[in-house]
């Protein structure tokens, strides 16, 4: 029986006279790393190396190439798959990872989101429709004015609220007196409005810390959290999410910069599978570069039917303005939780007003009809 | 007393006109992410904003920003430091990050090189002039005949013998098994010759795999290891080598695609100052596209002198061979690594015979005098 194998997809820029060598290359690269015409073990030639499997022409100098890995090689752990996946092709310049053909079974052994949309809507009660979040900064603050904060967002009627993701366990702000100081405070501002706010701290360190983390949010009364894949490491990422089942996840995207890794593919596909329940991504328009063409794309990797991988839910932000909320509803569908930081942050003393009439616009937009055709994809 | 600030210095590229925006929107973006007009706290104001430098030309559209970060804010862990370094910056393509500089005893406090190149050498017996090491591949052999290939690369007489990077823990050749026959061979081997060659098993996965890893590899008389810090994740890599203090580590460079991430940054500072006590990066006129200069400045990076944090050392290494051992001598100098793989597996029944005059070709090389000068900036 042939060796199972997935499918890597990358885009090559090479003249034409090359792109077969530059092809062979990565199969060999993602797989033995070592000149083929060495190895004489008939098994290893046959089920371990890599295999070109198409070379495509996208544009003049422009190629996708399909690379056939065994699955074997990856060891069905997340360090070893992206390894074999993107490991050392990183290094080339030439060469971006676009996408990955999984062999049935293989994306869900990881086990993809564990709540996904679904849970967190069911978390912050809201059956259909956009959801709201916003962010607790500056960093700098100590714990009480991060509750004050955090009170305030609640009491405007935000779903979620997560700390900004440079809140971590500094001095100023330890964090299991930060969260439990802010977990209360939404969670008394809930108890008078009725309301359902979520509140998401943001885990960071290694393994052992996160852990630690996770009990005292756990032990504050929190059910879901924020979490940065690329600056904790894939693999710590995915054992605290196999071994939380009562949490669910938002993805960050800090320290994502190897932009060579295709943003669908990061932060929508291997985020979700690796278990993100929600996945923060720059939005286009804001104050980074991504396009609406690629906004949707990772959107769509998020949610996209996948039989047995629960869907993600896509969060858009970064320099997002409340002025923008119709046209990126219509723009995301429902299926989305809109997350804006600063602009929320800038009304001050209005906080819980601009809170109210956020989380009001969101609940009361009538969405486009006929759906715009740029919409049209989600 | 004014707040202690470390300063990363990142390229941008940028017309003249958006220049001082671009590098105020670094200052926040990696800071308090948030409009610092909503800012009323003036202790946040002054001790957590960052700032601006300076900003200096260095060709039209490109230029060297220089940005103050609160030392506070990095609560001294190497998931917040990244994070405050390069976290959010990392997604814009207009930003490279270069270097630190680091204020006294922040890098210090993470550790550096336990080991470093002294203490490799003496792990090898090698007090002077550059040491030689390959790799045990292709994936898909199992443990006794890759025990077999590192018997004769002890034969050989290779300083260190280290797993190919694709080998982790495959149901063809599980962890504790490889390592357990692999040091064996190698040991008889020494042990029949006087050699002093070292295995460097290639630890993989979350902290609690590499922690177990690092304990079967000890058992197996282990006390040097591979590892590649960005697909295990850099707290992961960090903590390990702190909680190991009998264990040298060698840094290989998969994942490590982040471009943008100047490379002398990553593979020569930030390991070494995570604990690597050598590191492997893609070496120039191989199969990846580091120039010589590039290749040199990582060196520099890993050796160059810093009280309180070792040596690390460089180990140039990618489609390198036998051939150009004389050169690559002449080029990085005696406190060196070469890491020959494929060129040397190539020699196939030769590759005991290959392997001694790889060795010998070292131990006997006469370094050009005068030092050539495209060799004495090391």
């Amino acid at each position: 029986m042939a060796a199972e194998r997935l499918t890597a997809i990358y885009h090559v820029t090479s003249d034409a006279a090359a792109i077969e060598r530059h092809a062979t290359g990565i199969a060999v690269e993602q797989s033995v790393e070592m000149p083929v015409a060495a190895i004489d073990d008939p098994q290893i030639l046959s089920d371990i190396v890599g295999r070109v499997e198409t070379i495509t022409e996208l544009a003049p100098g422009r190629y996708e190439v399909r690379i056939g890995l065994a699955t074997a090689t990856t060891g069905a752990d997340v360090c070893q798959l992206i390894n074999m996946l993107f490991g050392n092709s990183s290094i080339h310049p030439h060469i971006t990872f676009e996408r990955v053909v999984w062999p049935p079974g293989l994306a869900e052994r990881f086990g993809g989101p564990r709540h996904g949309l679904a849970g967190l809507r069911r978390r912050v009660g809201v059956a259909e429709g956009a959801m709201t979040c916003s962010a607790l900064k500056p960093q700098g603050l100590a714990p009480p004015a991060l509750a004050r904060l955090a009170a305030r967002m609640a009491e405007g009627g935000l779903d979620m609220i997560k700390d900004d993701h440079s809140l971590a366990d500094q001095a100023y702000s330890p964090f299991a007196e930060r969260v439990r100081q802010c977990a209360d405070a939404v969670a008394e501002t809930n108890a008078r409005t009725g309301g359902r706010t979520a509140y998401l701290p943001n885990l960071s360190g290694d393994l052992d810390q996160l852990r630690r983390q996770r009990d005292q949010a756990r032990a504050a009364g929190v059910d879901a959290v924020l979490i940065a894949p690329m600056l904790v490491g894939l693999p710590a990422f995915h054992t605290l999410v196999a071994e939380s089942p009562d949490v669910a996840f938002m993805a960050h995207p800090s320290f994502t910069g190897a932009q060579r890794l295709a943003p669908p593919l990061l932060l929508g596909t291997l985020f979700r599978v690796f278990g993100a329940d929600a996945t923060v991504f720059t939005n286009y328009g804001g104050r980074f570069g991504f396009s609406p063409e690629l906004c949707r794309a990772i959107a769509n990797a998020a949610l996209e039917p996948w039989p047995g991988i629960a869907p993600c839910a896509p969060v858009p932000a970064g320099g997002m303005t409340l002025a923008r909320v119709p046209e990126l509803l219509d723009f995301y569908r429902p299926d989305t939780i809109l997350l804006i930081g600063g602009d929320l942050l800038s009304a001050g003393d209005r906080l819980v007003e601009v809170g109210q009439a956020f989380a009001a616009t969101v609940r009361g937009h009538r969405y486009a009809t006929p759906v715009p055709a740029a919409a049209a994809g989600l």
